[in-house]
C-alpha cells in the first residue's frame, strides 16, 4: 500500500523547486517551514489511510449510470466528503470565498499524494481547481460570490467541457452553440464527450465549464464562449433549485481510471421538462473570448495531469520496491546470504528500480518547479512577475509531458519487476499502467505540448528566457563540480553535456521557426521535449543532493546523470538531423 | 481490422531472412516460391477473416472456470477446429506423424498471423508446438505413437507445467513430485501455476509436459525431470480412458489476453476418485535430464513469443495507421486541402507511425532471421549445422526480448495516435497494450533474456561467433553505401556506427565476464540486447530494401537509420561507464 514519501516531497518543495527562497523572501506571507511539514504530514496520512483504500474499489466497481445518474465506486463519497471536511479542497482557494491561500506548490505536493492514492479519486478535484481559477480570474461578482464558496470548500465540484466528437486537439472545431435569452443569462445547446466527472453523487451540485459558439461568433477558435452551467439552479439564498437541462447520456468504458466517469453530456435536449428549451448558462468573461478563459484552467490543469503521470510513477515505485525485496529468486553475483537472493540483488532489477525512481525524482522537481513559478508570478510585480509567468509558462508543457511520459514507463517496468505476478490484476502492478496511459492523452495530447513547447515557449521573451533557464542549470552543475565529491562520479560533466544537448537543439529549433521550417520544427518537437525533460530533471536531482546530506540521494543523481542522461545525444540528433528522414518517409505510409 | 501484410512478410523471408537463399541451397526438398507464397496467402485469409474477429470476443468474454472445467469465449472451438481441419497446426510436425515438414520460417510466419489476429489465440497452438518438439526430440516410440499423431493435426493441444509459486525464474525451485510406479509409469503431486491453456474445451484431450522432481534427485536443476500427463488416459486402441488426477483449481484474473486461460494445476490431489493416488505420468528423456529436454520446447517458445511481439505491434500500427487517415484534426504544416487535414499529416504523427512500422519491421527481421536459423540447423551437418544452431541460439533471446519490448512500445504509441479514443476499450487500441504487455515477461523475462545474451551467448565459438555475424551485418551497410543511392541518405554510414557500437560492447562485455566482473556484465545486459536489436533491425531493414524496389521500403530504413538507430549510442554508454554508478547506488533503494 502506498505511504507517501513525505519527506522526499518536502525536501524537492524547499531546496530543489525554490519554496525555501520564496518563504525566505517573504512571499508567502507567514507561511514557516514547520507549517509546510505539517500540512505534508497530514496530507500523506490522508492520502494512504483514506485515498489508497479506493484504488482497486474504484477500478473494480467502475461508475455504472443509471437513468442520468452514475453511482461513485462504494466508499467514495464517504472519503470525498471527509477529504473536503479536513479543507484539502480550500488549500489554494482565495481567503475570501472560504480558501486557505496557501501557495500553488504546496498544492500540487498535496494532489502528488491524492494521485498516488487513486489517479481516478485525484483528477475531480483538479477539474474543481480548474473552475475556481477560471471564475477568480474571469467571472462576475455575482457568479463569483454565488458559486466560489461552495466551490473552494468542494461542497460543489467543477468541469471541464471542450471536447466534441470532431473537436478534440482542435478546439476551435466545437458546435455547442449558446443563444442569449432576453435576461442576460444564455441557453446551451449541444453535446460533449470525454468529460470527467461529468455526472457523479460525490456533491449534491456539478458546475459544468462550457464552450459553446454565439449563433453571430466568428469561425474557429475565436468564436468561441465560455459558460457556467450549474447541474441544478442556484436560488438567490444559496439553495439548490430547479435542474438544468444537462444530463448525462453515456459513460465510457475505458483501460484505466474506473472511479473517474468520463461522460457524454447533453445541453439543451428537453430532458428536464416544462421550461424554455436549452440549458442555462451564464457567461464568463467576454463573448467570443472563451478560449482565454479556458487557457486559465487548461494551464493548471495541464500541470495538475503532470503531477498524476509522477503520482502514478511513485505508487508503482514502492510497490515494486516492496515487491523486489520480498520476492526471492536465484542467487544474485556476490550473494552470500542463505539460499535465494531477494531479486533487488539482482544488478538488472536494481536498474529496473533505479530508473524507476530517478524518472520519478526528475519528473517531480520539474512539476514542483512550474508550480513555484506560478506562485513566484503571483506574488511578484512588474519584470519579476513577467519573468516568473515567462518560467511557469515555459515548463507548463514538459511537466505536463515529460511527467505522464515516464508515469507509463515507470508503470510499465513495475510490472516487469513483478515478473508475472505483474499481469495479474489482483496484484495492482498493472492497474497503474491502465491508468497512468490516459495522462498523456488528456488536457492536450503530449504531441500538443511539444508543439506548444517548440512554438510558443521557445520564444518566449525573445528567445532570452530558455537561455537563461539553461544558465542557471549550468550553475548546478558547476557547483556539482566543485563540490569535489568522489561520490558525484562523472555528474558534473554529465550535467553540462545534457545541458549542451538541450542549448544547441534550443537554438537549432528557434533557428528553424525564424526560417519558416515549421514542419521540420514539428518534427523534432517530442524529441526536444524528453531532451528538456531529461536534462533539467537530471540537474533537479543533483541540485537535490547537494542540498542535503543523503547519501541515496547523490546516488540517485549519479545513476541518472550517467546512465539515463546519455540518452540525451540521440534525441538531438533526432531533433537537429532527424526532419528530413521522417519528412521524406511519407511513402511508407502508403498502405 | 487486421489484415495480413502478406507481401511483406514473404519479403522479409525471402530477401531478408534467408529463404530465397535456402530454397536455392536445396534445403526445404521441393518447397518453391509458389507454394510458399500460396501459404502465406492462404494464411492471411484466415487470420484476418476467422482469428481476427476472435480478438474483442475473448477479450470481453474471458475464459471462466466452473467445477475444474474452463469454457472458451464463444466461437473460438469453432475457429480452432476449423484452423486444424486446414492444416495450419500440422506445418511443421514430421510426415510419419501427420505433419506437413515445412520450415520453421513458414511456422514462425504464419504464428505472426494467427497472433495479429489475436494473441491469446495464437499463444495456445505455439504451447502446442513446444510439446510437440519436446516429444519428437526426446520421447519413446511408444509415445511417439500414442501422442504425435494427435497433437500435430491439432486435435489434442499441448502445455508447458514449469512455475510453481516458488519457482518462477529459477525452475531449479520447483517441489511438485514424481514417485515411480512398479509399472514404469509415474505418480505426480504437486501444483503448477501460470499454466497456460491448462485447461479448456477447444480440445477433446490435453496434453501436459510436467517439470517435477524424483525422490532421489538431486537439489536444483539437475534434479528435474519431464513427464506427460495427458489429461485423459489414452487406451491402446487410441480412444480415450479415464480422467486422470489433473485438474484446474483457478483461472487467473489478468490485464490482458482474457482469452487465453491461465491456470492453476492440481496433481495427484485426489480428485478423480476411485484409483490408485496421484496423477499418471511418463517420463520424458532420461531422468533428472527434464530441464534438456525442457530447453528444446523453450528455445522454439521464446522465438514464438517473440513472434508475439511483432504481431501485435503490426496489428497495433494498422489500427493507428487507418485512424490517422480518417481521423482529421487541424491544419498540418504546408496542408492545402480543404478543412482539416488528416492527422496522418502532422509530422509528430508520422514520427509515431514511422516509429510503429520502423520497430515492427525490424523485430519481425530478427525474428525470421532466428526461424531462418533453426531451419538451416535442422537441413545441415557437421560444421554448417553447428554454425546455424549457434545463430538460432545467438538470435533467440533478442528475438524473444527485443521483440516483445517493442510490442510494449508500439501498442502504447498505438494508443497515443488515437488520442482519447485510444483509452476507450471499445476502440480496441488500449487491448492490444494490455495483451502486448505479457509477452516480455512470460517464456523467461526480458531481463532473463538478455543475461542469457550476454552470458552463454556472446561466448558462442569462443566468441568468434557473434564477429561473423555482426561481419555479416556491416556487409549490407557497404552494399547500401555502394548502392550510391541518395534515397537512401546517410543510411549507410549510420548502420556502421550503429553496429560499431554493437562491436565495441560486445567486446567490452566478453572482457568483463573473462574478468570475472560478472555483476558488472549483466548491469550492462539490459541495454546491451536493446542495442543489438536496434542495429541488427536497421540492418535488416536496409536489406531488405535493397532486395527490391519500393521507395516505403528505403524511406522506411532511412529513417530507422537516421532518426531511431542513433539510441545505441546511449546504450553503448550505459553498458561501458553505467554499472559503477548503477551497482553504486544500492543505498538509493534504501527505502
Amino acid at each position: 500500500m502506498y505511504r507517501a514519501p513525505v519527506e522526499e516531497i518536502a525536501h524537492t518543495l524547499k531546496k530543489v523547486a525554490g519554496l525555501d527562497n520564496a518563504i525566505a523572501q517573504g512571499r508567502f506571507g507567514d507561511l514557516s517551514d514547520d507549517l509546510v511539514d505539517a500540512i505534508l504530514e497530514e496530507a500523506g496520512k490522508f492520502a494512504s489511510t483514506h485515498v489508497a483504500p479506493l484504488l482497486e474499489i474504484g477500478d473494480k466497481h467502475g461508475t455504472p449510470l443509471k437513468d442520468a445518474e452514475v453511482t461513485m465506486p462504494p466508499g467514495w463519497k464517504d472519503v470525498y466528503q471527509e477529504w473536503i471536511s479536513s479543507g484539502w479542497n480550500a488549500l489554494t482557494g482565495k481567503e475570501e470565498f472560504g480558501g486557505q491561500g496557501l501557495p500553488m506548490m504546496l498544492a500540487i505536493a498535496t494532489f502528488e499524494m491524492w494521485n498516488s492514492g487513486s489517479m481516478a479519486f485525484g483528477i475531480g478535484p483538479t477539474l474543481t481547481l480548474g473552475a475556481i481559477e477560471a471564475l477568480e480570474a474571469h467571472a462576475t461578482d455575482d457568479l463569483k460570490q454565488t458559486y466560489l464558496p461552495k466551490l473552494v470548500s468542494g461542497e460543489w465540484m467543477g468541469t471541464m467541457n471542450l471536447t466534441e466528437p470532431q473537436a478534440g486537439s482542435d478546439v476551435g472545431a466545437l458546435r455547442t452553440r449558446a443563444e442569449r435569452a432576453e435576461d442576460g443569462t444564455y441557453r446551451i445547446f449541444g453535446s460533449k464527450i470525454f468529460i470527467t466527472y461529468g455526472e457523479h453523487d460525490l456533491t449534491e451540485n456539478i458546475i459544468h465549464m462550457v464552450l459553446a459558439r454565439l449563433p453571430d461568433a466568428p469561425a474557429g477558435t475565436k468564436g468561441i464562449s465560455l459558460f457556467l452551467v450549474p447541474k441544478f439552479l442556484v436560488n438567490a439564498d444559496g439553495s439548490l433549485g430547479a435542474r438544468n437541462d444537462v444530463f448525462c447520456s453515456g459513460v465510457e468504458h475505458k483501460m484505466g481510471i474506473h472511479g473517474s466517469p468520463t461522460c457524454t453530456m447533453i445541453y439543451g435536449d428537453g430532458f428536464a421538462k416544462g421550461r424554455d428549451p436549452g440549458a442555462l448558462g451564464w457567461l464568463i468573461g467576454e463573448e467570443n473570448r472563451g478560449l482565454a478563459c479556458m487557457f486559465t484552467m487548461m494551464n493548471n490543469a495541464r500541470l495538475a495531469v503532470g503531477i498524476q503521470g509522477v503520482a502514478v510513477a511513485e505508487a508503482a515505485y514502492q510497490k515494486s520496491l516492496a515487491y523486489a525485496k520480498e520476492r526471492r529468486q536465484m542467487r544474485a553475483p556476490g550473494w552470500t546470504g542463505e539460499g535465494m537472493s531477494p531479486i533487488v540483488e539482482h544488478p538488472d532489477v536494481q536498474r529496473n528500480l533505479l530508473t524507476m525512481k530517478g524518472l520519478t525524482g526528475a519528473a517531480r522537481s520539474i512539476a514542483y518547479a512550474c508550480a513555484h513559478a506560478l506562485d513566484m508570478a503571483k506574488t511578484g510585480t512588474g519584470d519579476d512577475a513577467r519573468h516568473w509567468a515567462d518560467r511557469a509558462n515555459l515548463l507548463t508543457p514538459v511537466a505536463k509531458a515529460f511527467s505522464t511520459d515516464i508515469g507509463v514507463d515507470v508503470a510499465s517496468i513495475g510490472i516487469q519487476v513483478h515478473g508475472g505476478m505483474g499481469f495479474i490484476e489482483e496484484t495492482g502492478a498493472a492497474q497503474f499502467l491502465r491508468d497512468a496511459r490516459i495522462a498523456p492523452i488528456y488536457e492536450g495530447t503530449n504531441g500538443i505540448q511539444a508543439i506548444d513547447l517548440v512554438q510558443r515557449k521557445l520564444p518566449l521573451d525573445g528567445g532570452e528566457h530558455i537561455k537563461a533557464y539553461i544558465a542557471e542549470l549550468r550553475a548546478v552543475a558547476e557547483a556539482v563540480t566543485a563540490s569535489n565529491s568522489a561520490d558525484f562520479g562523472d555528474t558534473g560533466e554529465r550535467l553540462q553535456a545534457g545541458l549542451d544537448d538541450l542549448e544547441s537543439t534550443s537554438v537549432w529549433l528557434q533557428q528553424a521557426l525564424a526560417k519558416g521550417e515549421i514542419s521540420e520544427a514539428y518534427a523534432g518537437a517530442t524529441p526536444y521535449l524528453r531532451l528538456f525533460g531529461l536534462a533539467s530533471g537530471a540537474t533537479y536531482l543533483a541540485k537535490g543532493a547537494l542540498g542535503g546530506e543523503n547519501a541515496g540521494r547523490t546516488a540517485l543523481a549519479r545513476f541518472f546523470a550517467e546512465n539515463l542522461l546519455s540518452e540525451t545525444s540521440a534525441l538531438k540528433d533526432r531533433v537537429i538531423h532527424g526532419a528530413a528522414s521522417l519528412l521524406g518517409a511519407r511513402s511508407a505510409l502508403a498502405s
